[in-house]
């Protein structure tokens, strides 16, 4: 066996593996970013920023990096994994050109085009896909975030003029933190509760006109958000509407219709259903913010990890000082990010795949679908709370120059902290999740009687009766927990690793099934009082799988590693992903039997004593793997640090 | 007993208790902070966000609120505690206000003050406090962030012409990050290495004019720090120095002087005593910090608290909408941070209390010294860190609505994202205080041998031999741990949960100081490799230590409470405060067989079953506490809220 400072991280291999299936679509958008030079403008007005950010919007279209979702005849390839993909690019230029992406193409573009029939795609895609039309998506309401099926937004349909009247009943239901809505946005695809024949179908989507050449359009209303704590290159604002008229052809159709006469169709009886399905492009949101994140986290390790290992301060014992690299504590805060970011990196591949398959139409089922929402809102969740994190950890570990803006940290940050809210707020986002993984459970031993279920704890699953998104398959029995042999040498084997993983979250939600299980007669407010005291154990349900599914992904993507020297350096990266996962949630593995106290003790041993010090000489290349150039990075704080220690005289200046 | 419903807090009582001792000190400038409408300007550019600040700081200097720490001469009382009272309430007007604030007093003058003797306070002192003099503290330099003992500023005394020669050798020694440089600074107080006759005394302090009305002075170099990821109120920047001569009575020179020939003289022998004895005066920054970031936390807190009391989300099972504050994940949100706020009031009140102590000279004891050094290190990091959580918990806490910047808490959390790394890196601080716990350790032992010390696991210490700042005094024997009792009866207990805070940081030291025992011959190297490898283990008991102290305080404080009602619910916080430490530390206790698997469940359970709902009630009167106004905290968005969901008909405005 080689000496680990033998072996060596093949970055052209890992960084392709990286890069995944659309690494020619990524390739092209981070050329654009660097030939056109689209970047942040630091220290601009929101004014000046806003301007910046539509005008690099522009030269996007003009680059060919944002019509890959849609239609060849407008210039795309109907290909939505590379769509997303070249969003999520963007991030490496400026947060903002990003959303702005993402409001035209990933929102109001997507919105026509997979809500509305070619009517629509005739009459209002062509000039969205071109931005001739900037466009807002209008579904949040001030008053309702999260709980969308509750809009007090009004679409009456008028049989006299076949005229839809969209209306805006109270301050609560203005459309609100909208992208495009405070300036640049000409139309909006509005959501709004379908009213014919006075009863209400639900809600809806339908296109509006709100200005034209800049000024809104009669009955419109419009205000602006004003400054925020990041993004401030996007004019988000308020819409609300004074019985705006429009075409009944307005109405984007696909799933649901009104006759001439006013009478409501729908290919899809169930109205929860219905509404379900007209959401379900949102997904597309979830899956290319983790992609977004991620690659910002990549931004955020690079500057930490290259300045760590430049930056020296207080001599060692030899009386040569030391970079802060070599410290512990510094390898502790930054190595785990590293590992947890490679989780997320290949977890997200493989998210972004189903998501291809779904949108494609290469497999879009209902079981797909659903599977696709479950492993989007979780990811989704995770991810974006890893990246400020990661951010943060970043920033600190640079010092007094990671708080400098040149330095890119924490502008970073305070543009990615409304991801854990918009898309989906993550609290709401994880329930969904352990809501879901409840009914796989219920499902998958065919009862509804939750209080049986518990003995399941001990036993065991076959992994076909569990879906890809819901509750992962448990490789074998449960064994050998709680054994006192002190050596670590089981938690290192890949199969316990998972084992220990699964276990905990199969485990969690046999107890909370129980724990949910209402013995008296029904009963719903007691029921949703018992749901809501375990609203928190749910939360950290939804996680634990979360957490899982990227252990998974992780392990999955070291079969494809050819390079030996790579595969032996990124499974020790995975496994400090799985230990550090482990002693994060050491006191249930102990408290449930599954891990002793000393082989709990001998986790943390051995990330300090082995994993760390292992991975030492492979920072920098696990980080060169992630082929980021410092045009892309938009700063080079180690090159900086290197010139300076180096630094002639002083020439002062004054 | 009274139910739940019928008790209340003393808001005025406990309130007042909040403000504390110098509670007059900060009406007064919470008044002038109202009355001169002293904020933040929202927007502004960085370069006119600075002359606001400055134009505010006068308005401060007018109105008596910046000099209580200075002589009565000078408009002051000489009262440290009050002066850092006054600092710490100008968190609420603006966070660049605070620093520049703390620049101009804390650092700049109190170096005078503090490192000079008559000559210095005549003529240096009057102009600075009255602000005629704005000045940098010129300590930090590129290269030597936390390691101060090597900055490369030379200060070389040349007896020809009786002056010191201040000279910045190489770019790593320019100073750097200093408020006040990049413009407003007109003098700095910069430290040097002191040489006299080819020897280095190590570094001193030196009243260097730097700008004549604007202009830089000849030799003298600046360059602006620029846009910044908050503060950007303040003209940071850096300064160098071509050979700039300064009389030799420039040197501060209360504990050490050079004669006109150049001999050099000390009061203090050791260089080691005279270095920490001169930056004895940075203990005044961290205690002020701790002070500046709880309030900053109370505002954070007072704005999601009462948002989440209006905001209302989803129907409950009822039909009726619930306010985001009776959701289980909520109150776990926002609960535990409340109570921690207040253990971080009552442990700064304390920290305040014994920094008054030393700098009034009531008692200005050696060990006075080095407990307070100790304790605000770990109080300003723990705290920093706390303060950073806690505003991005209640951000996430207001949705949308938190993103926005007129609702104060982006703008918030990155203006104090500094604190966690200015005044000394957490991490740096955290270390130091590990430092004196292992130092106390020893010393309780009268042993060096830290081998035979690990025995001390299962043992008794009497209080009497440790000092206030150091390892703490455990109440008695441990006993009965690891009972499988089901009840949280035992835990609920005050001096049990002191006893098992207590009983871990005992034992982690313990453990620690068995692991860095060194067992072969004196190896330096090797030492230093063995510490470093338990750096993260050094600093997390440093942290357990810190947590312990505020769990202390806020257990003295409650015997300080009249009302019957108000211990009661106060007592319930400080059981949530206690309860969610544990938990948090769970892992270690029952690795360490403190607690069995039994109760660490339940007291999780008591946590969401118990205490949870029994605060709900009191929630808002717990934040009426801080007695804040909407003058004070910049927003009232719950009152918005309010507003919005009585709102009429919308008016459409275009």
């Amino acid at each position: 066996m080689k000496l680990n400072e033998d072996i060596q991280l093949d970055v052209a291999e890992v960084g392709e593996r990286i890069l995944g299936r659309w690494a020619d679509i990524r390739r092209h958008t981070r050329s654009v970013i660097i030939d056109k030079k689209l970047s942040k403008p630091l220290g601009a007005s929101f004014e000046k920023h806003r301007e910046v950010v539509l005008d690099n919007l522009k030269t996007l279209v003009k680059e060919g990096a944002t019509q890959y979702g849609f239609p060849e005849a407008l210039g795309g390839q109907l290909n939505p994994g590379g769509s997303l993909s070249s969003f999520e690019e963007l991030v490496f230029a400026d947060p903002s050109l990003q959303i702005k992406f993402g409001v035209q193409y990933g929102l109001f573009s997507s919105a026509i085009l997979y809500l509305g029939t070619d009517y629509h795609h005739e009459a209002f895609l062509p000039k969205a896909v071109n931005l001739d039309t900037p466009g807002a998506f209008a579904m949040t309401e001030t008053g309702h975030g999260s709980d969308v099926a509750s809009i007090g937004t009004l679409a009456t349909y008028d049989p006299a003029t076949k005229e839809f009247v969209i209306h805006t009943p109270d301050r609560h239901s203005y459309k609100d933190y909208l992208g495009n809505a405070a300036k640049h946005g000409e139309a909006a695809v509005v959501f709004a509760q379908l009213i014919t024949g006075g009863e209400n179908h639900g809600v809806h989507a339908f296109f509006v006109p709100i200005r034209k050449r800049g000024k809104l359009l009669p009955g419109v209303g419009s205000e602006d958000d004003g400054l925020k704590g990041g993004l401030n290159g996007i004019d988000n604002g308020r819409l609300f509407f004074d019985n705006v008229r429009i075409p009944k052809a307005n109405l984007l159709n696909r799933y649901a219709d009104v006759t001439d006469e006013g009478e409501y169709t729908s290919s899809i009886d169930s109205p929860g259903r219905r509404f379900f399905t007209q959401l379900g492009a949102l997904v597309q949101g979830r899956v290319s913010l983790v992609g977004a994140v991620v690659n910002a986290q990549k931004k955020a390790l690079d500057i930490a990890v290259r300045y760590g290992l430049e930056r020296k301060q207080f001599p060692g014992p030899d009386g040569k000082e030391k970079t802060l690299m070599d410290y512990g504590r510094h390898q502790r805060r930054l190595f785990p990010l590293v590992a947890r970011t490679y989780a997320q990196i290949f977890s997200h591949q493989e998210l972004l795949e189903q998501f291809h398959v779904v949108f494609s139409g290469e497999g879009d089922t209902e079981e797909n679908r659903s599977d696709l929402e479950t492993v989007a809102a979780a990811g989704k969740a995770l991810s974006t709370w890893y990246a400020l994190d990661t951010i943060q950890q970043a920033r600190e570990a640079c010092g007094g120059q990671g708080f400098m803006a040149e330095h890119q940290l924490t502008g970073l940050r305070a543009d990615l902290d409304i991801y854990v809210t918009f898309e989906g707020d993550n609290n709401v986002l994880l329930q969904l999740v352990a809501k879901r993984l409840l009914q796989d459970y219920a499902k998958a031993f065919k009862s509804p009687d939750f209080g049986t279920l518990a003995t399941y704890v001990a036993g065991q699953v076959g992994s076909a009766a569990i879906h890809r998104g819901g509750l992962r398959g448990m490789a074998q029995t449960i064994v050998d927990f709680g054994s006192t042999a002190r050596s670590v040498g089981y938690v290192k084997d890949e199969e316990h690793q998972h084992q220990l993983l699964t276990d905990r979250v199969h485990t969690m939600v046999a107890n909370l099934a129980n724990k949910l299980k209402h013995s008296g007669p029904k009963d719903k407010a007691k029921e949703a009082e018992l749901f809501n005291r375990h609203q928190n154990d749910l939360i950290l349900a939804a996680q634990a799988h979360a957490e899982l599914i990227m252990w998974e992904a992780f392990t999955t993507a070291l079969k494809s590693i050819k390079d030996k020297d790579s595969l032996q350096i990124l499974t020790w990266l995975r496994d400090l992903y799985g230990f550090t996962l482990l002693e994060e949630n050491m006191a249930w593995y102990v408290v449930n039997g599954r891990l002793s106290s000393a082989r709990a003790e001998a986790i943390t041993d051995y990330i300090d004593g082995r994993l760390l010090p292992r991975l030492r000489p492979h920072v920098e290349s696990l980080v060169d793997a992630f082929l980021l150039s410092p045009e892309l990075i938009g700063t080079n704080l180690a090159a900086d640090e290197r010139a300076r220690q180096s630094g002639k005289k002083t020439l002062v200046r004054n």
